[in-house]
């Protein structure tokens, strides 16, 4: 027997509400055999930075052939399109807000088409749900076969966040936090390989906290204290152990990260 | 390969206890096919009339012969039963405390019996988690094909809610807000096409909102106001633009809406 | 067709990242027809007991054979190691830290393994998301038919929690809460038969809180009183009917509860 597609799920819903579940009836109601899957629904509202994040870090784990829809909307029913994405082994379908920038950064070999062929998608749209009218259908017809070359037109412009790319220079990586986890970490857009190459007692700084190289992990500091870490997605994460990073609340998204390169320190004459 | 019957759950359970893969263990321990999903566990606790109408706004979605399973259930362990509703196309699980109640009004052509059939459930059944020891069994037994009719006596006057309709007149349609929604919309149960039909600068109004007239999408009013749109789920919403529409929090479930049908204005004499 | 096995999730990880779909999507690429299902995500962070008591009550509701993955590691990234553990029904990995406690004390006929043969982990390991690195792999594996034989050496010491066993004397059972589920409910190591072997007017005091008798279900004491019932998990519960019981905070997980017998009282002289 083959296997249906993946078909997963990444909103900014909650869970209070149907509207995943509904998302979950119109794929099964077109195509009974899809298999769907809660990424996440508990992404911060109306925050498309915070999913294009979370849909970079999930999206490599999963098979080829998967189709991920994430629907973080807060311009639904405006004329924003809904974007239809396939790289080389995954598709990707989402509001054209910024929420598909991180994986266009990620694997620049791309197409997209605008999804809009009504023969997928039923008469009448409403204005304020269209992860229901728009994106659940589409992905429950490209489970089933239907040619991605058929779903619209090309598009070439798709809205992007400000890069995921840190500025390296010879002394320092600049970068920004790009996410707060649920346990308060602050994940940077400073891959942890660039650092790692660096001498182990580099200084690392966001607004009033100073860290002196990378902890091995959360538990080696002590309670409470600020540590940096090698993230689990690839990324250099700021955290406090046992503590919630993001207080001072100051410390958030956009938040600036620079890491200084650490020399052999000369003995600084007095006077 | 014939696909086995989807069972949803909707409940009030939250989302920090084993409850709902505890049922889930139990339908596939009877059941080892089965398709279980989840609608949402995070409706407000003990909030029969939420749960009624997440259920209706999720079920038109769902393919024909799915099962759906509902548990908020404020009277467990009291003699209240445990009902089974059948429609043309879908099986319907509940405790008979009204949260079956728009359902059946939305198909009136159904059939409704008690749960009661000692093949199907456990020989000690608890007093404080009927969804475990009555529903789950149930409705994976149903999908396993167990005659409906075989559930138990049948039941005539299941407990309902008031009426899903508004009061609809000559120059005016009275409703009440029947769910607030994760966003903090406030739903109502004045249907869309009603309030479409009638001239665009109708007045809506709830305790001290006044309205005119209906927004295409959430993005058209400016931050922060009021507007009113036609809502996903087919009735009229009562919403702030990025904001949250139940403050003050005096507009909740059960406030009164109405809707003025707007008349050319004649021009009033001036002094 | 044979059925995949079952594996589920137990983790603190919450509902806002994607902590949880990306062990999917590892458990996936690996076990493309592999059947995952959420029992919980939204243990309190960094609370192994809650965690080991909820596994206990989820665990014999699930079929034989299925796999049950709980993560709730504080300690990720130091050396404790994983654990695979195997009853005569199921299989088990978690961090070694205690979660699987009161499985063990349940089941003490099973074997336990570390989780370490590289055949079956990623050449390059987080230091902080083994629940990606190292358990959805290897629960992967394992539902593949991996010999939990390979998984590494045997484990004869796993951490464990204080008993589960309440002290029973001839006119007392001392115990305490164990768990605190989301309607504030208080679940004790007490379990139910011992207490309704008791004469029905038997004493429970925790803290400041005296109650007499156990109540059949939450709604016949009148709402806000303190009451215990019968938990549906076979321990006693002590509950506030409508209210919620954690209040005042104090009473939580580890408060002491005591039951005493009721003997037929002889009047007590006067003066």
């Amino acid at each position: 027997m083959t296997l249906a597609p993946i078909i997963t799920l990444t909103t900014d819903f909650g869970y209070r509400d149907n509207f995943a579940g509904v998302m979950k009836g119109v794929i099964l109601a077109i195509n009974p055999g899809a298999r769907v899957m809660d990424l996440t629904h508990g992404l911060p509202r109306h925050d498309v930075a915070s999913a294009a994040f979370s849909l970079l870090t999930a999206v490599p784990h999963f098979p080829a052939g998967a189709i991920h829809v994430a629907v973080v909307d807060p311009e639904v029913g405006s004329p924003r399109a809904i974007a239809a994405v396939r790289t080389s082994d995954s598709l990707f379908l989402a509001p054209d807000n910024g929420l598909l920038s991180y994986i266009l950064e990620k694997y620049p070999d791309h197409q997209a088409r605008q999804v809009q062929c009504p023969d997928i998608l039923p008469p009448l749209l409403s204005r304020t749900f269209h992860g229901r009218d728009v994106l659940a259908p589409a992905a429950a017809h490209l489970a089933l076969g239907f040619p991605f070359e058929n779903l619209g037109p090309e598009m070439n412009n798709l809205v992007r966040l400000p890069s995921l790319r840190a500025e390296v220079g010879p002394d320092s990586i600049k970068g920004r936090v790009i996410y707060v986890d649920g346990y308060g970490n602050l994940i940077t857009n400073i891959p942890n390989h660039l650092v790692a190459a660096w001498p182990p007692r580099s200084v690392i700084s966001l607004g009033p906290v100073i860290i002196t190289g990378l902890s091995p992990s959360y538990g080696t500091a002590p309670a409470g204290a600020w540590l940096a870490v090698a993230g689990s997605g690839g990324f250099l994460e700021i955290a406090r152990n046992q503590g919630r990073a993001e207080n001072p609340p100051a410390l958030t998204v956009g938040t600036p990260v620079t890491v200084r390169k650490a020399y052999p320190v000369s003995s600084r004459g007095g006077r």
